[in-house]
């Protein structure tokens, strides 16, 4: 098998036949996982740079793990905000990066566009995007896709209900993507207020009832929420947040359906302790997923297979 | 030699025969440190998380040290106060933490109880006290033990006054257990209003006296003083305080007991500088054992030898 | 071949002989970068400590990924300024670090003398100076060199011209003195008031016309305008000192010229883009140097072929 892709930028780029072959080698290097030896020499000697713009302890562990599992060698570059506010300074950044030997860099930035900015600017090494604004995270739309396959077996036909802010959220954005080319279909429920405009063109449909949305999902993805948002009068109260869309067990009765998080809960706001560690709780699996699939992704882009 | 302790929290799980196979362990590990290449392959493929809530310099880098000579991957993650500042949090962080595959996870929290509140949650994981609150410090306790164990031969019967900030200090209450258990007698002094009420019960006297406990003792361990101390009233100044509780050359007279500090030490405040560069000081031959207890520690818990 | 160094302080140290040895090493190093796998064992089980007291990102990775490649073990430690103003908690620091087991020091500090003060505390580890106060960067001045020479093939009898906040850099100050013992003369330029008073000691020469010192110039050498100066009062404002004093196209005819710059560069300030980014601009073979020879001065020191 030959990889064509030198990096990820965004989902769009893949389609539905390279999905399922990254799926099924994330499987592998989940499986490696669970090993008491879990290094394999895959990646030695290659250089990589997590590249941070935003402060991300998840994504960036979990990238830091996965590379060093690989036996790459990794250098954490926490930029300041202020010293690469311009594209101009990320250019030479950039540049300097890819002068210093760097085989690849995996950059979370807090605008739009940066990866991939980043990644026209850089010739030979490959850029990895860790989420860039409200805009895209490929490697959590990857996570998710993984531990909901690995779940149900496949996601053809299967319904997503995405609840929350989906308006500040670039999971949601990378997730729609991901779910509908995976063939499964997309609905979100939420404050009306936390509801992007264009929500159609996503590929997602809207649902003001959040209950029904939720009865009909064979998946239930909340967005975390962010305490900013009461006081910016996006939602009434944290309390009232969870009674109208958190996921209570009134509403998520029987366990018929799954949840998942991308991470970290907010326990009593959008989902309930109960749920959270209930027994249709994918948010570890998805936690676990996470290793994988970026070691996968590493493994197919900068290992030996990329054609 | 089988070891049947998973990680550590507090050396109250520990019986005096498995300090001594302990001490010995370490003695091995430290003659490894003075070699030209000091790596060993013992924990190749282990993954170990160092999560710090409180910065600690010495300690964090102490750790890292001896994860890394025996060939470990180390990711360090550090946390801001605020985030992880309810238990809450920290659970559902301590399960992360095991999803990602870590194999160990040493932590250091101002928390009074957070490493066995960690440790509670992990199943898999092993989790390694660097100090929680003003309460535990074992890994301090294990270097003070090794370090004039090394210089003395044995403990048994040996005299140790802890002279200082005993109130304040989690380095003395893990100190008076340690050093108690291995068969010394252990005596405090310092300012009253840094004395705790319970001294009798941590298994230490009080003597008021401060030269006459110096003069009894064969080991005299000094307490690091925070400058805040005297802002807060509890002692005079700190000239007046070296000049009262201080390690002189006048109190530490023709160099009959050992000077021991667990560092960074306040030149001219707990401790001469004559003192602490003099003959009996083994202030560095406690930094050295740090590194070397460390590894005795990683190596007999996640090595090969566990029961 | 033996080297006699252990350490780098400052380039005093070296002769010429070893200056053209030592280049001959980074052109190896600089080979093997290219290649796919770049991870050679030559410091395999060594312990480097990167003590960075200043934020530097720049040079601190560079470092970093120079010390992996060779695979050391690499740990670094980020002082606060506050906890280490003093000579004294300096001194102890160094002695703790080298308890623990370091086998190297790299170090950066604002102090002017930090890393000269540091090694004649130290034993038995060696300390490499990244940089201290307005003085001495060594290693910036070595990759200067590096890449100045593998372009021109020697140094004997070129002129390279400095131009720009000679007053404030130390990269001047290291630079002259290593251009100069490599056989080329040096003359500065820029505003008088951010020319130093004792130029000529230094072993260049001040010219006034700047549009002159740069047409005689086989080397252009530019340093980069902290904005701050303006605000001083000691430049009238960017966009004047970039008519003026800048790198632009106007000034820089004919590409005979080539360009240097430590980096970051300041476009629009003190270069413009056409000249950064022009076929005469060394700037990202500086870049590619600094790691090759930071490689070439850590195995020279700290690998098999000490005298």
């Amino acid at each position: 098998m030959k990889w064509r892709h030198k990096g990820l930028i965004d989902l769009d780029e893949w389609n539905r036949e390279e999905l399922d072959i990254f799926l099924q080698q994330a499987d592998y290097m989940e499986e490696l996982l669970g090993r008491p030896i879990k290094k394999v020499p895959a990646l030695r000697g290659k250089m990589i740079v997590n590249f941070f713009y935003e402060p991300s302890t998840r994504t960036k562990v979990s990238f830091e793990l996965a590379e060093k599992m690989l036996s790459a060698d990794v250098v954490n570059w926490s930029a300041s905000g202020s010293s690469v506010s311009k594209g101009e300074t990320m250019k030479d950044t950039a540049w300097t990066l890819e002068a210093m030997g760097a085989d690849a860099v995996v950059i979370r930035h807090g605008a739009v566009g940066a990866a991939d900015y980043l990644s026209k600017k850089l010739t030979r090494a490959s850029v990895f995007n860790a989420g860039d604004g409200t805009h895209r995270h490929p490697t959590q739309a990857l996570l998710d896709l993984h531990s909901a396959w690995k779940k149900l077996g496949k996601l053809d036909g299967k319904k997503v209900a995405i609840v929350g802010d989906v308006l500040h959220s670039r999971v949601a954005r990378s997730g729609i993507k991901a779910f509908s080319k995976m063939g499964a279909s997309v609905t979100v429920s939420g404050p009306e207020t936390l509801m992007p405009k264009d929500i159609q063109s996503l590929g997602a449909s809207f649902v003001s009832d959040t209950k029904k949305a939720i009865e009909e999902a064979d998946i239930l993805y909340l967005l975390r929420i962010q305490g900013e948002r009461q006081e910016e009068g996006l939602i009434p109260s944290l309390d009232e947040y969870h009674l109208r869309y958190g996921a209570t067990p009134e509403l998520v009765k029987e366990g018929k359906v799954l949840i998942m998080h991308p991470g970290p809960i907010n326990r009593r706001v959008e989902i309930a302790s109960e749920v959270a560690d209930g027994d249709n709780s994918l948010i570890l699996d998805q936690v676990k997923s996470g290793v994988a699939v970026r070691m996968a992704l590493l493994y197919l882009c900068l290992g030996g297979v990329r054609a």
